[in-house]
Formats: structure tokens, C-alpha cells, sequence
């Protein structure tokens, strides 16, 4: 059974910035959803939306066809849609899978997901970043090499203002010294949600095969289980008076 | 060093419905000021806060100066002001405690604190709730009967749906056989969060001196450590070249 | 590719008192085998192993081409040899899964992988036991009645003296009140772990279709993964100065 | 209410190796003890103990008296008998705290505590480290510089195989680039657990006055509550039918 995945990016530096256009022609999200179909054909079925198509991309039936969602965003995150964002919040609480990309931390989506600042340091100074795992029999961590080695990337540093990861996958360092914990899993809901910090735009990132077996690992792990909790009611429990939030407001008894 | 804690409470059942004003005349709010104040004289400063107060009980000059903040709320949470709500989400990031109870489970800062929907099971039913320590040695179970009995209480029943709390110290039971994780605590930026699910309106529950211990237990748990990160830079890494995202928008070179 | 799954079992009660043997006559891990086999035909290879056995059913040629190991001992868990447990517990550490049925939780694997006492409550008369799922999600809990209902079974009570769960799947209430984390998921090295405590031998619970659902899913979830970190360094690498220790003593440079 | 600290070392490098000796002509012990005292003078009592003392140092008139031990060990750790390995362990679970220092990473009370291989990579070529702190707020990482900088030290890098921590607090970067959770918090029964990875014999990191404030702070954090959960049993339930496994055999009626 395919998973869907939706690679959504704000498409902005790639039109705008020679640099970033001459890696990147036809935008990093075309570049992703090329990598993790070429490394899992069979499992993944993709495709990619941006900020300015209609609906910002993700009209209600295309959200609604999404198992995993991969977000990138930076300097316009701010248009995003703030209804549109409650829909994604909603649906990754209903078991979507969402992977928020690099500067994605400080996305309108993650942070509502995270209920944190997600603040951190960065620097923009063509750093090596040395990616290790300090789970190596997380799915995600599979085929990777140990460690990867990303050859020049913008650091992103410690204090990362998250919560506790659920499971904290990759560790990184960079030449400067510093440390960032750069590959998390996070359990909202009934929906997973990876964060993963390599990518900046202005290197090759989502060019390195490993930065790619990460995301489309990322993919595999984050899709939604078939099976849903409200179905499974034991006979013995049908008749309780049991009364349950509805996520659109009100209650019902069930 | 007193900490300072302000109980903050909608106050609208204890003033419109006699059953509730006969078992809390001031407001809850005022029951649980008092009891933890007897509780812990000597460590706790303790005022009141409602929602029909100028400021919604929470004006700059009372949120600035409190350490950590009770909440309960129920049907008239909607009336809190979202740009309240965002004030004391930013200053749980910087380190003000806060203490959930009950129904304040679904009150706009829980939830946007937690990233989840948060909605839960309940019933209304007068069940006999059994509050049992797991993590029996964490600072919130001192000096806590084991288990807690209450009486008579509200259901809640699982699935609750919160992330993995950081810290699990209650579970307790029904006389319907439902079970429920009633204490959590959590961190999220330089700030503790502690649930509690006992204490419906209907019943009185914190008359109960055991419900007392863990709230005032609950208040020096949560109360902020002194020192801040930011402050404590080593000398060796003061001229590098970091940036960092200011909560209120843009950043700043430090 | 099958998984090979051992029902390892002490098998004395079921020989010895007529009443367990009425309800297991084969032995509680014929029971399990059979019925594990049944619900996952295509992914579970199933094979049974007790303690009369020689090599007490785990000679070389048994363990190292067992996947995941179920374990039940009790009355018998002193006669198993230290040996044996050492060599059940290195191989955990590199990746086979552990499943420990109810007074499995004092047994000496169990314990030496938790590096806790193991200690819990537990009262023998004939309590009602329903199994909650807090993690609705976990693959552990797929297909499980919500709440699965085990209508007699020794009471097992908190504090049950375990390190916090990586992953905390199921709690228990009993007729008595009592809670008990009853489905927790550990991980140790490579392997997996998953502790499940409805199962004593007084009581035909593992004739219930929910429990050994639960346990052909705890066979799949605790599975190891085909890949091992040590065989992924990236070529950058290769040169390094690493010492690492063995297993058996010493160490090596890779 | 002072904390009784022990802080243990095999003593052995420091009267045999001529340059260990210059660095620390004590024994390591004696500088972590001095260190220690002058930064709480209030509130720690701290006493040496090493292998080659009646009782291997820890007679149970000293073991029983100590609130919190330190532990470094390394070439000599096979000599530490087993029946002593047993008496921490056991004490460990009832509530004292256990500070373990570096190679103690391998030390055989730490390794039966953690029920893992607890192996590492490692290379001493003299690496700066770098250690940051990921939970600022921790009690651990108060007054410690952001980030703590040793100038030379042996390198311990990932994987490194533990548990997940219940509290990452640390994590270091070394000049080779590899990372490692060098700050860890656990649980283990009732009593706490930290791990702190700098302090090789070789150089002179238990004079940094960083590294100091660390295991300071450590002893602080590790020190046992003084409450313990079975003395507070509810009235209401003092008549229940009981049982609890005892930690030296058996079981009794409570």
C-alpha cells in the first residue's frame, strides 16, 4: 500500500537567488521528491506543492490525500495561511505524518506542534557537519553512513528550545565545535512528526545520497498506522456513558 | 527566596450555581490560595486571579511578578483573551511554573503548550478515583497518601491525549475501571508544567488534604530555576559570530 | 523473511497441578506458540523450548537463530543457569527481541537488562483486568480490543520498581483498584524489549484472542532490524584512530 | 541537613604512573573531594575511599553512611569484588545516589545499573572538548559556562550504549569532530544516577573549575529524598491482602 507523500517548500530563494537557483533549477523540493522516489519506488508515491500555487498548495484535497507532509520554509513563512496551518496542526493530530526541513524549526506548523520557542543559534559559515547516530537501530538511521558527512552547511547550534524528543536519532557537530541535536522524532496525537536539520539553501545539501536515505527513511517511519483507537471499542464497554471532545469543537457520547 | 503563585480560576459555577458556591463560597481558586499557603507558609506567597478582574485577572504588573500560575477554567474559557493567552505561553518559555487543573486540560494555554488536542474521556458519574504514584520518590509525591483516595470525582479516562509526559508520577483508577495518567509533568523552554486531573467543581475535592499536599508540592516543583542560560556565555566563545531569534520577531548577534 | 520467534517456558505448574494443567495441558508455551502462529502465519516461525530440555532448551545451535525470545518462568526461575542468562543477554544487546510474560518480571534476564529490582504488588483473587492502550498508536496495540478485558487474573500493583519505559503502551486497573503499567516497551543495545504482564498460570488468559494479539504484535515490534551500525562507517572514516571494547573483553581498533 | 558524599577511586595510575602522579599526587579522589567541599561547603560532607582500604574502601559501616558516591575506575575495576558490586547496586535502588565519572562508564556496578554493554568509542590523541548543555535548566547545569571547555582530553564518542536517559543534560564535541552524551541523569529504584564522561587521568580535568561545579552540582542532584514510598500507605487501605517481593529473598504481607 503506497504512502503518499507531499513535499511542500515556499519556492522563494530558488527564484530569486542565482546561487540557490544554480542548485536547485527547479526548486529543493523537486530535487527531494526526486531522491526519496528514486531510493523507494515502491513504497512512496510523490509529489510536491509550493506557496503560491492556489491554496498555498495543500487545498483540502490534496491535504486530504497526504500520509506524510515534508515542509520547508524560511523568509516567507510568515504568508502561510494561519487556517491553513490549524488543518495541518488537525491533521497530523489525526495521524498524518509531517518533516519539518532545516529552517522548517521555525515554521507557523512545527512550533504549534512543538508548543516551544524552537529557538536556536546558527551561523552561516560554510561549516562541515558530521551527522551521528546515537540511536543506530532507529528505522530512520538505516543505510545511513556514521558518520554522514555533509561538507559545507550552515550551523545550527545548541540551545535548540524543543521539548524532549520521543526518540532523539541523530546528533551533529560542526567545525566550529558546536553540537545540535539534528534528527528528532516526536509522537502528536496520533501522528509522527521528524525534524531534521541539514538543508540550507545555499548548499548542495539535499544532493548528498545520505541527507536523501535519511528523508526517505524519514518518510517510511513518519506514515500513518491503518488503524484507528475510536473503532476498536470492546462489546463489553459499548453501553458506558462515555462523552469524548470532538477536535471541531463540542461532544459527543461514544 | 519565596515563590510567588497566583491561582488563577474563571470563577463562574461557585457564583451561579448554589450546589458549587456551597462547597467553595470565595471560588476554588480561594480554597486551594489558602490551603497550599497553610501547607507551605514559609516557601509559598500566594494571591488569587479571575477572569472578571480588570485584566483578566492577569494585568502585566501580575504575570510579570508570578513564579508559577494555577489554572482552572471550564465554560467560559473562550472568553480568555488569545493575547494573554501568548503572554503566558512566552513566559512559561522563560521559566514561570504552571499548574493545570481538571478541566484545564482543554484551557488555550495547556493546549497550545502541548501541541496536542488533549481531548480525553469523561463521566460525569460521582466515581470513587484512586490516585496512585508510579515515580513514587519525585518531589510532587511527597508526603502523599498512597494511594490518594477521592471519594467521589469526575471520570477521566485515557486516551488523553498529550505527548509522552517528561515525568509520569500519577496514574489513578475509577470505580468504572477506567484509567487515567492524573499527574504529568513537563518542560517546555525554560518552564515546568505540571497537570493534575483531580478537582471538579462538583465535588469537593480540594478540601481534601492530600489533593492540597500535591498542589503545594506541585508549586515548588515548578517554581523557576534562578539562573538563565544566556547569561552564562564561557569567555572563550564571546567574539564568535552566533545569531539567535528574539521571541518578539527578528534576532540579534550575541 | 519469517521471524523466528522461541516460547521459552519453565513448564512445571502445568505438570505438577492438576488445575493449570486442565487449562494448559501442553504447557502454557504450546498455548502461546499456537496461538501467535495462528494470528500471524506468514511472519511468525514458531518453535517452543523449557527448562527440562537439554541445554534447558536453549542450546547454541536454539538461541542464535531465535529473532525474538518469549520468556515465562516463576517457581523454577533459580534453576536457570547464570550462564545461559549471560549469553540471553548479549545477545538482547545485539539485537534479538525479549518478550517476559508476567512473573517473567523477576526473572534473572528480565532483571539484569532493567538494572532494577523488578518489585511490584500482587494479590492472587481472582481480580477483573482491563488492559488500557495509552499509546493507541503503537504497533503493539493495533488490533486490540479498547479496553481488553481479561475477566480473572492475579492482581499485579504499583510501584512496579522498573526504569521509566522508552515506550509505555498499556495500563491495568483491577477489580481492587490497583493500576499497574501492564505493557512497556524497553530498549537495551540493539534489541528490544516488551514486558506484558497478564499471563498467570492460575487463569486461561492466554486462551483470550486480545492477549495473543498482543503478543504476536510484541513478536513483530521487537524484531530485530537487518542492519548493524558497525558495518556502516562512511569511507571518510575508514582511517581513524577508534578503539572500541568487546563484548567478550579487550578491545579493537576499527 | 548535610549530603554524606564517598568519593571512590581505584587509585592506582596516580601512585604507579610518574606523570598521573604530578598531576594528581592524591589520587584524583583527594582533588574531586577538595573541589567539591570548597563549592558547597554547606552542604556537602564529602570522605575518600579507595580499592586497596579494608573493604575495597566501602565497609558497611561507611557504604551505609553514604548519601551519594562517586565512582572512577579503569585498569583495576576487574578487582572490585562482586558481593560489593552487589551491596552498591542494592543500595542504589533504596536511594543513594551514584555519581559515575568517565571510564566508570565500564565499571561493573555501572554496567549492572544501566543493563546494557555500555560500550563507546574511544582516542586518547589530546582532543579539546566542548560540553553543552541541551537541558539548561537542569540542576546539573547551573553555573556551568555555555559551553564548558576542556583543553585537552581523551575522546569518547557515540555510539555509546546506555539506555536512552531519563535527563540528557550534556553533550560534547571533540576536536575530531565526534559527539557523545557526556551528562546523563537516570532513575534506578529510588535512587539517582549520573554520568559525566570528562576526567581522564592523563590530563588534568578535575582541576577545571567547570568540571568541578558539574559534580558539585551532581551530588546536589543525586542526593536521596528523604521520604520513602512504604511508609505511606493510606489508612484505607491497610487491610489489603498484599504481598511485595523482598530485596534479599522472599516475600512478605504489606
Amino acid at each position: 500500500m503506497a504512502i503518499h507523500v507531499t513535499v511542500w517548500n515556499e519556492f522563494f530563494a530558488e527564484r530569486n537567488d542565482p546561487a540557490v537557483q544554480a542548485t536547485y533549477p527547479q526548486g529543493l523540493h523537486a530535487q527531494i521528491a526526486a531522491g526519496i522516489s528514486r531510493l523507494e519506488p515502491d513504497a512512496l508515491v510523490v509529489r510536491t506543492a509550493s506557496l503560491d500555487e492556489p491554496g498555498q498548495g495543500l487545498a483540502p484535497e490534496v491535504l486530504d490525500t497526504t500520509d506524510v507532509l515534508f515542509w520547508w520554509d524560511h523568509e516567507r513563512r510568515h504568508l502561510v495561511d494561519d487556517a491553513l496551518v490549524q488543518r495541518i496542526v488537525d491533521r497530523v493530530h489525526c495521524g498524518m505524518g509531517f518533516v519539518a526541513l532545516h529552517s522548517a524549526h521555525f515554521s507557523k506548523v512545527f512550533r504549534a506542534l512543538m508548543g516551544t520557542s524552537c529557538r536556536l543559534r546558527w551561523r552561516n559559515g560554510s561549516d562541515r557537519e558530521l551527522v551521528w547516530a546515537v540511536s543506530p537501530n532507529h528505522p530512520v538511521a538505516q543505510g545511513v553512513p556514521f558518520p554522514l558527512v555533509i561538507p559545507a552547511q550552515e550551523m545550527y547550534g545548541e540551545f535548540f528550545d524543543i521539548p524532549v524528543p520521543d526518540e532523539l536519532v541523530f546528533i551533529s557537530s560542526f567545525s566550529g565545535g558546536e553540537v545540535f541535536r539534528s534528527g528528532c522524532g516526536f509522537y502528536r496525537g496520533q501522528g509522527r512528526i521528524f525534524y531534521f536539520s541539514p538543508g540550507d539553501q545555499d548548499y548542495p545539501v539535499y544532493h548528498n545520497e545520505g541527507v536523501l536515505r535519511v528523508l526517505a527513511n524519514a518518510a517510511l517511519w513518519a506514515a500513518p498506522a491503518a488503524k484507528i483507537l475510536d473503532q476498536r471499542y470492546a462489546p463489553e464497554y459499548s453501553a458506558h456513558d462515555w462523552f469524548i471532545e470532538n477536535p471541531v469543537g463540542g461532544y459527543e457520547r461514544r
